[in-house]
């Protein structure tokens, strides 16, 4: 069984736009946010796989499902898993929850790469802590 | 033969994060500024469609990739223009180039829905100034 | 004795940019996400106010010292008490600390205002509120 | 006389939040563009400053007053202008106005600086460029 990495937070001015709800760019913030904070959960960081490895995590792709809308002061749950993995990416689900209802759901492809933008084989080390939260279910 | 908008714009400090490149969900914001500019150049507006039809056009699922990466001061241009399109909704193809280079591709998925944020008609009118846009080769 | 609302928030990559530092517009975000957290620590939210008193907290000005720079995934703490007060409007001094240094300060001019933004009376309810997290010392 | 440099933009979705008018940290946005401009006016940019003489030029403090809101599809339009200038830093008036009208005014104190971000003397080639563009009035 897998494990998700949920990570919680609130919905500021900063984010909304004149429609009132979350502006359509802002929810990928959210989600860099919960990767960001999904590395510091398994002891990594950016800095660190940068210091460590020379390595760099970048997005090469994504695709995203607005189902609904959030507004101010909303409390939402970002939920993050790993639906697979290569040697050198890896694809992550990452939904928003309000409530119980999911409002916008994403699929991120990530790879490690080198000082050069060149895909690099992901170390061993980090695969190990990353098996936890890789889905069975794809 | 379809015609396409073209949109320049040029990469500030705010558009860009410390791996020295322009912030991934950033693109986004230069994608809606070229679909505002692509509406203003038929002669619509966000608010215009607003006050004439209730109406809102909203994003209702992207998919973007990440080829190359965008820096500091850069020139770009989006260009846009409409793949296909339904009685409520279309997909836009938006993509940046710098120096005649692709650097991000992405299709959006637009749906006009009314007040309730229900999916209505793409009003006789704005449909026939959409036409020019549309590409026949999908 | 005053007492001071202490907020922590870590620097993502959305924050920062191509200097490597935090971009100088972001810092404001990080002062409204405390102020908000300010209000929700006394029973309060933006939300609230404006269901309860159709009132409307806005900047009517600020002014910022940047001192040292905040880089990615640091760990801040913003701090924030009230200096003074009137009977519509209300100055915040609000202070970036990392480890102890603090790197950006500011004063944050802030007014009650009615829905058609003219200043309002502060609600006694919410300035009883307000009373502890005034300084004496200006 | 001294000049003044004009720098137009429009109010997109993103500059917005859901009060409906636009975000209180991005009229800073919208004076760096106008300072990028201005710069790029005079032949220069922050890439070519770097490059030619190892400087960044950097905010120090700036002081910001809200006078009214500025809202969607709006067309602004950025005065800036020098008002007071010494061997390292100097201070830009930047005003926003909309239809003749002012509405948000700021003074930035802006500095150059070596890339140990110590400040380092106004090279005489920049300084002769920014010449017509210093107040006499201040």
């Amino acid at each position: 069984m897998s494990k998700i990495f949920n990570h919680k937070l609130k919905v500021y001015y900063e984010d909304t736009d004149a429609g009132g709800v979350v502006y359509y760019a802002n929810y990928l913030k959210f989600f860099e946010r919960a990767r960001t904070e999904a590395l510091a959960n398994i002891g990594l960081s950016n800095l660190k796989i940068k210091d460590d490895y020379k390595a760099l995590i970048i997005v090469k792709s994504c695709s995203i499902d607005y189902k609904k809308s959030a507004f101010l002061e909303d409390e939402l749950n970002i939920k993050s898993h790993i639906i697979s993995i290569t040697k050198t990416s890896f694809i992550m689900s990452q939904t928003i929850v309000k409530n119980d209802v999911t409002i916008v759901e994403a699929k991120i492809h990530l790879v490690f790469v080198n000082d050069k933008v060149k895909p690099i084989k992901i170390p061993k080390i980090i695969l190990d802590k990353f098996k936890p939260y890789i889905s069975n279910i794809k």
